[in-house]
């Protein structure tokens, strides 16, 4: 492609609403452009990248063994309701009627589509297992689309469905695509991490996350470099540090504290470590009613995951302050010793119960006990890890310590078990001619988000570093002084011959200084730049790396399988 | 692809709602799967042969030098309201409201969004011209979806869109497309033929389409043989049969004609031929408000697109009985001479004016004058070529005969003009530094209409055909005897051999009978059948070629070389 030719326009300034680096700098680029709120048109290089992702997702989903098919858009209210996500699904989900009053949904994901063509098609065990996915655009009416292709309302997805005829099958196919996924970020040139993530009440080892790392990123990984153990912080655990307490269990006591009421504040006022007290939140939930109090060491913070997986709670809030009033508790002075409530369960992260002689709330205004204990003064109804990680704690798996990295979601595999195939009898016959209900997985990637969140990690002050695999073009050729002949034939030669060599690459053929060449290729992100320079007669040309900034002077015939080279290492 | 593990269920009956052989081959062969009326899922059999035809149509307008882009599917009112078409678009556009009440549109064409784009990126006549194309999903709310994917409401077009600072460049960019649209009918290795087309208002030669002939096209194609004329029945032309006439203007004369209203009846009843009659039609145009009695020889039927462009009329109806009544008309009995109503326009073919002696309604009830003559008796206010083609009748550009055939319609080239580019300000600075209006060109390929033209052109009794290059799988590879080892070994080695060539193949590896297997190659249409038969222990195979029926005899090591030869043909 020419440079002349090619459909880009490259803007010198930010655009105001652009938060992200990966937004600005696709803006900046000419790789997207808004049409609505949350909704973006690819241009031809930012289409291009996003192209050679999908590419790769594609050659890797059928090396895996996995179907493509193509799912509508538009979906009938009916399948909806049969699974039960018509009345749960909130206002993100997209609705519409057709001319005949029909109610449609604009898929935001194909479960519901998946479960009843297979249901219709398969009915004996020897047709299972079975993989399909798509790559089709989902719509996600966020309440506040932002970030650009990181969080928009239309978007890309690869989703896979997988139906099986027993648990084991579905934990042999979720380890083939977790290998399938990794194949695939590698192959993109990406830094990622796969981590385990919260998969709500069904539980255990079902649900996988994979996040490319990005200092942008939004979500919190927690990791051991020791033994490789990673987890969504939603759901990471650790070994809790546990100070060392004294022995000997003292008589509680209530003391005046006026106005310390934050844990801080208590235990400065005391003089002990926070990890000396225990605070006390309390939750209600919205399905059972349950009303909680939740005690947490003064040191840590309350993981609402993990609560909420724990209790099996369908939706937890935190009470309001006048439903405090209500049930006669004091904010910033409540506790579990001495609780004069009905109907409160008392839940406890299990560092509390090790602790000797805590402080907590005293429930009366502006008191606190001291030398509290777990046991002794009161017990709880239901005990578990409720806390959130830190870093530098331990790691649960291994002797090592903890680190942190912040990622940006891109992938996700989860086994569904039976949760769509129950609802939507999605049944077969065993070997022995006996009904069962299918087991099923899914997994998902963000396809445009993936092509975002390469530029969240790749990137300078003057633009996009692509890596080579999915950058829309490798190579950008430029002679120097256009109106130096030898340059410009030379540039010329080398450009037809990258591109006979397969190499996606532009020739900057436009009648401009170089600086000014320069500029929109490294903020377009070319991952090489070809220079056919002062050194063209001689058939030198240079060759710079746009990650490292290193130039290389290589000779004209040598610039191809120099670049081939390059390519494998950026 | 061992048959195996391929995801696919064949049917033996056909589905009773489906009308056309595509549609009811599609579902047999489980390439397609309906969710809601007008609404389907591509298996993966279905989306293989859709993926081919897509990736022929991307090549071919790369290699044009157009540049490929992904608009949304979600569109803001106000884009359509600015050219205009929100108010004229009917139920078809299907409308959303997001979550803060603003309206939407699904795309069922992007002129708007993409001159919305060009308008803001393109400001010189340097950066023009440009081609911009797209492969997405379309919505139309069709009252009465059918047809499997001939008439959906959700499906997937190739659209591209030109922009140029002069009409002689857009002339050129709609030569090239045209010619770009001729090579991909031809790579996916369709009968086809290119027609002029209709283009409304804007007239000229600015339409063309491409139809995929086939018996059950919906579309009439006239066609002459001896130069290439060839245009759609809507807007063809031919020159008129006239016969002889008498030379003498005779005398008007009513005649009561009792309940003979008919052309052909009154003809019989006088003795006479329909060409010596005339027969008055009444319209209303429903944006003017104009009414025009419409005059044409009895032999020939009103082509409505015809005119409806020679008066420039937005809509056109004909008058109810009742506003006949309104008018003092007599249905049956209307004509020209002797009309007692004001405001009604005269409107004739050209072929009216050269009957001598003919015969009109009276526009009394039971009556009718012969002998009316066009200039003694009466004038039209509108004169031109209104009349719709018949075949055998003489080509309007050489001394040939016009044929006629039937076609579906897949492809369509438009020379836009200003129309977008006017209302939606899409100007440009010319070489001169003076602001244009720049010129637009669209062209569209229904790609998934094309894969099912693709059947509706190649099929028999026992399923489909398809063209190697649009086959989702080109080759069966089907070992007769499963238990015998030679059999299965060889066809397993020519499977590998097949995939290793490039060359889509499946393995039917099931424990079947032969004939059970190849009743299913016959129905998904692979072109090409390879049998491991009783020869496999002499290395000899054969090969049965779906579209002719021939068996072919070859060696296991010619197989490769034997079938890309085939595919060449067929």
């Amino acid at each position: 492609m020419k440079f002349s030719n090619l459909y880009v326009k490259t803007l010198k300034e930010t655009p105001k609403d652009a938060e992200v680096i990966s937004h600005k700098l696709m803006l900046r680029a000419g790789m997207i452009k808004k049409l609505a709120s949350g909704v973006y048109t690819y241009l031809p290089l930012g289409y291009k990248a996003l192209r050679k992702v999908e590419k790769i997702v594609r050659e890797e989903m059928e090396r895996a063994g996995s179907q493509e098919i193509f799912m509508p858009v538009l979906q009938p209210s009916e399948i909806w309701q049969e699974s039960g996500r018509w009345d749960t699904m909130g206002p993100e989900m997209m609705r519409i009627k057709d001319r005949h009053d029909r109610e449609f949904v604009l898929g935001p994901t194909h479960e519901e589509v998946i479960t009843d063509i297979v249901r219709n098609d398969i009915s004996s065990y020897k047709s299972l297992p079975m993989n399909l996915y798509q790559i089709q655009t989902k719509f996600r009416d966020e309440r506040r689309p932002r970030f650009g292709l990181m969080r928009s309302r239309e978007f890309l997805m690869k989703d896979a469905y997988s139906f099986h005829a027993s648990e084991e099958c579905l934990d042999n196919e979720f380890e083939n695509m977790k290998a399938a996924y990794t194949r695939i970020f590698e192959r993109c040139g990406l830094k990622f991490r796969s981590v385990e993530a919260d998969s709500g009440a069904i539980g255990g080892s079902g649900s996988q996350e994979f996040h490319v790392l990005a200092e942008s990123g939004e979500d919190e990984i927690i990791y051991c470099d020791s033994c490789g153990y990673a987890a969504n912080l939603e759901k990471a655990e650790s070994v809790a540090f546990i100070p060392e307490y004294e022995k000997e269990l003292l008589q509680a006591e209530l003391l005046d504290t006026p106005n310390i009421s934050k844990i801080e504040d208590i235990a400065e006022h005391l003089g002990i470590e926070t990890s000396q007290t225990v605070k006390a939140i309390m939750f209600k939930d919205i399905g059972s009613e349950k009303v909680y109090m939740v005690l947490m060491r003064g040191d840590y913070e309350i993981n609402e995951v993990k609560l909420k997986n724990l209790l099996n709670a369908s939706e937890l809030l935190m009470l309001t302050d006048s439903e405090l009033e209500d049930l006669n508790l004091k904010k910033g002075y409540m506790g579990p010793y001495n609780l004069d409530a009905d109907n409160i369960f008392l839940v406890a992260d299990e560092t509390v119960l090790k602790i000797v002689n805590h402080t907590a709330g005293g429930n009366k205004m502006d008191t606190h006990y001291i030398n509290v204990n777990y046991g002794r003064d009161y017990e709880a109804d239901i005990i578990g890890d409720i806390r959130t990680v830190k870093k530098d704690e331990g790691c649960p798996r291994c002797s090592g310590t903890l680190s942190s990295a912040r990622g940006i979601e891109t992938g996700h595999v989860f086994k569904l078990g039976t949760k769509y195939s129950e609802s939507m009898k999605a049944t077969f016959l065993d070997v022995n001619g006996k009904s069962n209900v299918m087991m099923m997985g899914c997994y998902g990637i963000g396809v445009s988000r993936t092509t975002a969140a390469a530029i969240e990690q790749n990137y300078d002050e003057n633009g996009i570093i692509w890596p080579s695999a999915i950058a829309p073009y490798v190579v950008d050729v430029v002679p120097a002084n256009m109106k130096n002949k030898d340059q410009v034939a030379l540039g010329e030669k080398i450009y037809t011959e990258l591109l006979e060599a397969g190499i996606d690459t532009v020739l900057d053929d436009r009648n401009e200084r170089p600086g000014f060449k320069f500029k929109d290729a490294d903020l377009i992100g070319f991952p090489f730049k070809v220079v056919s320079g002062k050194q063209a007669a001689e058939g030198i040309i240079e060759i710079k790396i746009r990650k490292t900034g290193e130039t290389l002077d290589v000779k004209s015939e040598e610039v191809v399988t120099t670049i081939k080279e390059l390519m494998k290492k950026y």
